[in-house]
């Protein structure tokens, strides 16, 4: 990074180019934050329900005001549209909120443009619904907003683009352009493909078989749902490290119908199954904390009437936080316990509040 | 189906064989419903904790007055366990709950069991969590449950069953045993085994790259967080048709793959994500509806500031429910309008009033 290069420090107003989802979003929550957004969008219809939606106003800037620009157009777009707000604004941090970083930057590195002003960024949030009437100023809220610097970005353009994050409500990472674009790969895209492979093949399936669809499939298919000209863009624009996950998820798939091939009971399967459970319990919580290691309070399952109730009134009691009970057996004694995930700070105290109650506690 | 073949009727006891989160979760809804429900299970604590949560008693039952046999327990075991029910409770109906049919029927059908007595069944409700304590009573409301008669079913006996299904809330629906299974290879096995390739996928992935998970990961991968023991089983009973619907999918994702690897813009991409949304709306409703085809009131965009604001506030005062806003825009004109999606028999109140409000509709 660098100090900035001959650009005077820029003005307050923000523009954003795109009255989408995210554009409108964006100036939405801007909005609420006090600032002055001037929305620009090629279909004026677009930038005027964004405004009417609270994402700002479809009056043009006064250009040596303009201190930010946010553009928020589909992929393809997005390298022109940042070269063209460069030279308009000439004191403007730009930066873009493009899902995929390496190939913008690439396409600007060989130009005359000031690039100390250019950031690249990508807030990591979204709907199956698109368009500026689906805006809301708390999309962000919470969610990761992945800012991705330059060996040629100014300081203080990076510092610009991390303040709009934190205006929208969301938590920063800072990341090499691809560095970012491998992890989108594996944790957005991939996933995108997994669920329009199996949302693709329900077209094949009769609809007497569809009437038992669970929420389990509802879920597995939800993002398949999304824009498939947006996505088209996004997975084009990040094909090799796409390519890549592709192929090594391929393998264990052959690697599964191989197995099942061989018989129905196969040792393949169920290794298959216990990784896909190691898996899911490395996504970390819903606010991009840690994953959270339980600790496990083992209480003796009482052999008497009504006991059990009184046991989960006394665990209640206790006043933590129980996230999950299962249940241990000892088929040899026939003998039960219950297995009480707490944090590791609660659980020494819901081990002595439960010895109080007397029931016993396992070490 | 056939008339009953000399059993007597049963009385009004319910056993429930089997106290996991599916077993217990039927002995809730029957106790809520007010019915007597005798719970077992191979592993004592699991029926204590069941009856502790509601679902019963551990009580045994006399056995002429047991009317209906719940086999509740793992696939591999629920031939075995709903012979022994048919022997040793002669005057009830007995029923599995097992996610697969045809294996149960075909190891039942050489013996000489009163099968008359016996209809298999499918409550499609689940929870990622396990066991008696996750029991719920309203677990199956509104979900679909399936009964799979078979040639030899007493009519009284479907009737049982479907009386039970009724009792917990659900909607029944009558299948053969083979399409049954074809239609949860599709709708259910496939999509968790798609779930697990991604999530398994994830104990690749770097940490810093967990952190930008976004719900559409969560949601792909929920289900991969189901217990791997029960799902080895119910894939491994339902191998054949499932390895049907693998081998469809990995031939779709071979062509995504191959067509990457020929250049990033392809039509084939193109073709598979339009191919998943369709997919995705072929889905009927949470409550087994089918799926609804809406239709749309055009509205032109008006050119005057806050005028939008005005027309969201009509749409809302004409009392429909707008299911969907998208704008639609004639780039030529740089006309833009909002389409409104109701269900068709809202669309002309929704019309009408829009046009009384003085804005302009199009046919």
């Amino acid at each position: 990074m660098n100090t900035t290069a001959g650009a005077e420090p820029g003005g307050a107003a923000v523009v954003v180019i795109g009255a989408g989802l995210i554009g409108a979003s964006i100036g939405c929550a801007l909005t609420v934050a006090g600032q002055t957004v001037h929305l620009r969008d090629a279909k004026l219809s677009h930038a005027r329900v964004a405004a009417s939606v609270g994402a700002g106003t479809t009056e043009p800037p006064v250009r040596a005001e303009v201190g930010l620009v946010v553009v928020a157009v589909p992929p393809r777009a997005i390298a022109e549209v940042v070269g063209q707000a460069l030279r308009a604004y000439p004191h403007a941090t730009v930066t873009d909120v493009g899902s995929v970083k390496a190939g913008v930057l690439n396409a600007l590195w060989g130009s005359d443009l000031a690039l100390e002003r250019y950031v690249g960024s990508h807030p990591m949030a979204g709907s199956q619904h698109s368009g500026p009437v689906a805006a809301r100023a708390d999309l962000f809220a919470q969610r990761p907003w992945v800012i991705t610097p330059h060996r040629r970005s100014a300081d203080e353009s990076v510092e610009r683009v991390a303040a709009l994050a934190l205006s929208c409500g969301a938590v920063t990472h800072t990341m090499d352009v691809d560095d970012h674009d491998a992890a989108v790969a594996r944790v957005s895209h991939l996933p995108h493909l997994m669920s329009v492979l199996m949302a693709g093949h329900l077209t094949t399936v009769p609809e007497r078989h569809l009437l038992l669809a669970g929420q389990g499939l509802r879920d597995v298919t939800r993002v398949a749902g999304g824009d498939p000209g947006l996505w088209e863009q996004i997975v084009g624009a990040n094909s090799e490290a796409v390519l890549s996950e592709l192929r090594s998820v391929a393998d264990e798939l052959s690697r599964v119908i191989k197995a099942l091939e061989s018989g129905p009971e196969t040792e393949e399967l169920r290794d298959q199954l216990h990784r896909g459970v190691q898996g899911t319990r490395r996504i970390p919580g819903k606010h991009g904390s840690a994953p959270v290691a339980y600790q496990q309070v083992v209480v003796a399952i009482p052999d008497a009437p009504g006991a059990l109730a009184r046991l989960f009134t006394d665990v209640g009691a206790a006043g933590v936080n129980v996230e999950d009970i299962s249940i241990e057996h000892d088929q040899a004694r026939q003998v039960g316990y219950l297995s009480l995930s707490v944090t590791p700070e609660q659980a020494p105290g819901l081990e002595s509040a439960m010895r109080q109650h007397g029931w016993q506690v396992q070490l």
